[in-house]
């Protein structure tokens, strides 16, 4: 995806968060962000502190402008070569912030013409809702996005900012039955609700059911990758990432900024508590204390 | 959800269930199934057999009635404070069953008029179908309900009293390849059925292949979850609960019964016997025995 | 599914392939490929060679036709019974072979009035599109078969003889977020494409997400299952067996020839060598050299 954008219009919009300029970013156009492989002159490149020889990833890049960490010198080869060093404390964020802002078009808001909508749905304003997809009689925020093929089942309640991916399915009957002697399995009733808050993602083809007595809750700004499943009664809290594949049983509690690898299986009715890390493939049986990781199956603490 | 049922046609509904009924019933009026926390005097409570201090969660309960096991006692308290006792078997089992009769609506037969049916599908009578579901030349029972963007393949058979999730994909073609010695992958034919009995539940995003050269079984009463893949040629029994995420392999049997947890994978042409449980994320690679519990990755038998 | 084949017909289509054949072919018409249960006079048999007491299975057979392996015997009673046996390297491969001339009907080149496609996607000839799927701005090859409701992005890039079952979702955004401070999440940029090669196949409700800042490709003749989840930048090789929930992280690559079996979980950026065998619920955080086996959580390399 080709821009053209000058180099002292993303320094501005950057503002008090570069640190210093290195170099004269004068008359430099920049036209993409991409991967190392790619970079060419008029890419914004970016040297990702997690990676090591982050000075030689640097002096060789071919790009003209480099977003760099603070501990990357401006050396004589970068002066000689006319390169422009922007430095930050993160680089990736920065560059997350420059691509959302110069290169990621949101969808205009339009509610595609197949879309199956409830008369009684309340729908915010500048909302983007994809083909085929199903609303019920539902509550959605303001500046959502909902992709194509989407379900979405009445009482739902959906805040501002939302992303739904297609294909997901929200606030359906959850997963209860009590067995009778004879072996019958008779269905729990399945009365509550489903609340995402706000600027919440959810991933392609990603179930999440809504409560049997009491509600499922997603709190604010926590994004959900795809084919993940979410139970009935799980409330979980903000800025949670919930990587692919994830699956959240019901009544669980997930506090806030935890981070779940993929394929991991979180037991019903435990509570993950807040920062901490579950390991990929990790099956989590027991209640995790914060800040801790925890990794294997059974999933145990990682002692370092 | 509020409904206004007296608590005595409640009563009258459970009749020889109820062992026993302590207090006055009369003009008691029920509004509402809630979670715990949010109990009120118009709820029907329930004390969960699986919890501790169950007397105690009684005692303390807001609502005038409260469905009990036999142990727990109606004391002199609860008689002051002009409780009700419904005392039964299974608490949560009569719940379920008061739920289903007077809190749960199932949707009225309709077909969708943006569904695509097959002008040759057989239908039963009284059946619900979504929006954007298809349905292929299949047979259906009566009194399914098929939620919204269901693909049914042709030559599929479903029983009466089936539930459907939306999303879910069924009786397309089963995953087996025959390797050239070049590497080159040669489908192997998928040419046989997918049969779902009666009462079945499937989750949404679901996918269950048909055979290859046999059929898929699904058995009676049998409940599976969201997100769950069963491949060509199983054959499940009688009420057999699968949760989410569980991945059953091409020519396994499942036999009545059997309880398999979130993420537990089941390795192709094995037999898991009836009553049998499988732990969260179980990598199950052998046979499993009758009425045995396996975990783990390999999974083994577990010894209490 | 019943056909009228003369054998003949069938030996004639083998050609070079079969080494011999053993008793009169003339007049055998074959009706049916059938499952062992099943089998009768008009089935063409095959005698699996991963299968113990091949010879029994043989002459135990109620076909007139066998297909067989080089090591089974033309015995007396088989020839007294008036059989026919094929006699080919690869049974399963032969009947594969066999099923996809003779039993096999693809789709008939249609696109089904309720899909939406983008009015500037370029489509190929002899392509199947089913109801209710979503085309993009996006390319698709010759003979492809894309099946109900799948949602196909725009950028997305798809070869020649693509089969795409329904639900899937492909080309959108991968999950890639960098935390601010105060624990918000800023989505990083998903500019990349999703490139897919001719042969392909793709399971029902699988996700393939786009590339962040680069591609995501899928190499020729890989075979994808159901509800598998690949992340944005991963790179796949020719010939791949990727089975039903798969998950495969960001910038990961999979050489040539690999088989992953089911629910198992690669961590993103390793890469796993050509020929490799991962096992069921692996748990992937390494490099995985050509041509070993791992399995377990965390998976190691399988001695045998």
């Amino acid at each position: 995806m080709e821009r053209s954008i000058l180099l002292i219009k993303i320094i501005d919009f950057l503002g008090s968060s570069i640190k210093a300029v290195h170099g004269n970013p004068t008359d430099i156009e920049i036209k993409y962000l991409k991967d190392p492989q790619s970079v060419d002159e008029f890419t914004l490149d970016w040297v990702n502190p997690r990676q090591p020889a982050q000075q030689k990833i640097a002096e060789s890049s071919i790009a003209k402008a480099i977003v760099v960490s603070p501990h990357i010198e401006f050396t004589q080869s970068l002066k000689d070569n006319g390169k422009v060093l922007l430095v930050v404390e993160n680089p990736k964020l920065t560059i997350a912030k420059v691509g959302n802002e110069f290169f990621v078009t949101r969808p205009a808001a339009n509610i595609h013409t197949s879309a199956v909508i409830h008369p009684e749905a309340k729908l915010g304003k500048d909302i983007f809702i994809g083909a085929n997809s199903i609303i019920g009689k539902c509550k959605i925020g303001n500046i959502a996005t909902i992709y194509q093929n989407v379900v979405i089942n009445d009482d739902v309640e959906i805040g501002d900012g939302v992303i739904i991916k297609p294909g997901a399915v929200l606030g359906f009957d959850g997963f209860g039955y009590e067995r009778e002697k004879n072996g019958q399995l008779i269905k729990f009733p399945q009365l509550g609700k489903l609340i995402i808050h706000d600027q919440v993602d959810i991933g392609s083809n990603t179930v999440i059911d809504k409560g049997s007595l009491a509600n499922t809750i997603i709190g604010h700004g926590t994004k959900i990758n795809n084919l993940c499943h979410i139970a009935h009664n799980v409330v979980i809290g903000k800025n949670v990432v919930i990587t692919a594949h994830v699956n959240i049983s019901g009544s669980s509690i997930i506090e806030d900024n935890v981070w779940i690898a993929p394929n991991s299986s979180l037991r019903g009715h435990q509570k993950i508590g807040q920062g901490t890390t579950i390991g990929m493939g990790a099956v989590v049986t027991k209640d995790v204390p914060e800040g801790e990781t925890w990794v294997g199956n059974p999933a145990k603490k990682l002692i370092r």
